[in-house]
């Protein structure tokens, strides 16, 4: 499938390339290609510079947001949280129509300091912001209870058996994601209801920042035991 | 121990009667122990009158609020989240002082009708709010991420093989709570931190309701896999 994965940051990274490694046609979508490739220092969480990924990275394609969004017939949101309504909006609303928008951002909120907050949190999510800007797309929220490396290879937590969570109101889009996350090794996948469940999804991230600093490691993962 | 558990509803009876059950000197606090006792009709949730599981349980004993907080040694609050900062200032600063404070209630709001929502969230705890409340308490929050049946006898789901949490701000309160949650059964238990994680632990409810109705059952419960 040509799948369009907006973020270049860890997360993005992680998911264009098992994506790619799966045999998917992957493009990675940024708001100035050039800028974001020709960066050489680390980025603000120590990550990389973005180009030596990519040379480790060759066959992902690397595209400004609508260039992207026009390509993929499967649109990751793998932004920042705070960032993912504007690069979705330079996207464009009529490369995002008809397709699915896999959501796996969190809307953390770092500007009352450390830990993060969520805005928006309770009542609203960015699941639900995501679907009302863009009414002709499919959200389907998910991957987002867990740090990258184990979205796409669950296997490297207690052999994969824990839970990955799906939220969004097309029973099809739904049936699609759950097809790529059993690509990626994950076995239970338990569908929470429409996009409104995106709230109790994106609620579990402050416990999920607790238990990394409780465990001091983000390879955990929540398994709903029954 | 000596344990006073506020609340008469599922939650408290279903403590109450497995800590008497484990050999603890139990009493059942409610506002008005004569109207408590009086109701012979199921509550709003369809729970049996009290008067009834008295009946089965007669070494619980029965008080008001602010006696069964002067003899516990521990102080379980298991009333609605909505009730519970009244419930404990009914039972008086001076009988919760220098006395753990075994916080298991949610903040749920169902005054915007279904799903609850949590009052407060985000920035602030129910956890939080007693602590603040009642200064010279210690506060642990726990159980609270599962419903009541499983937090007495965690073996009901998966053989037990599932996770507990406890946030407080004192280890020594945190200790002696892990120790009556191993006396139930419980054996992975994670400490999450001070009382501000508390946050994290409310903020599963969501995730949690959503499972409930996904499952059709609230026999299930969180593991943290790793």
């Amino acid at each position: 499938m040509k799948i369009a994965v907006l973020g270049t940051g860890m997360v993005g990274r992680t998911i264009a390339g098992a994506l790619a490694g799966l045999g998917h046609d992957v493009v990675i979508g940024t708001r100035d290609p050039q800028a974001t490739l020709a960066r050489t220092e680390p980025d603000m969480m120590g990550t990389a510079p973005f180009a030596e990924w990519h040379a480790a990275n060759a066959g992902v394609d690397v595209a400004a947001f609508a260039d992207a969004a026009s390509d993929g017939e499967l649109i990751v949101n793998a932004t920042n949280g705070a960032g993912s309504l504007a690069a979705l909006a330079a996207a464009g609303t009529p490369n995002l129509a008809g397709k699915i928008i896999m959501d796996i951002a969190n809307p953390l909120d770092f500007s009352q300091g450390m830990p993060p907050s969520l805005n928006p949190v309770n009542t609203d999510s960015l699941g639900e912001e995501i679907q009302r800007s863009f009414p002709e797309a499919k959200v389907v929220k998910t991957l987002n209870t867990m740090t990258a490396s184990v979205m796409v290879d669950p296997a490297r937590v207690a052999g994969g058996d824990h839970t990955v969570f799906v939220s969004g109101d097309d029973a099809g889009a739904k049936a699609a994601v759950t097809e790529l996350l059993k690509g990626f090794g994950h076995r239970d996948v338990i569908d929470l209801g429409d996009i409104t469940s995106a709230r109790g999804a994106e609620m579990v991230l402050p416990i999920w920042l607790r238990i990394w600093g409780a465990l001091g490691t983000g390879e955990f993962n929540f398994k709903i035991a029954r």
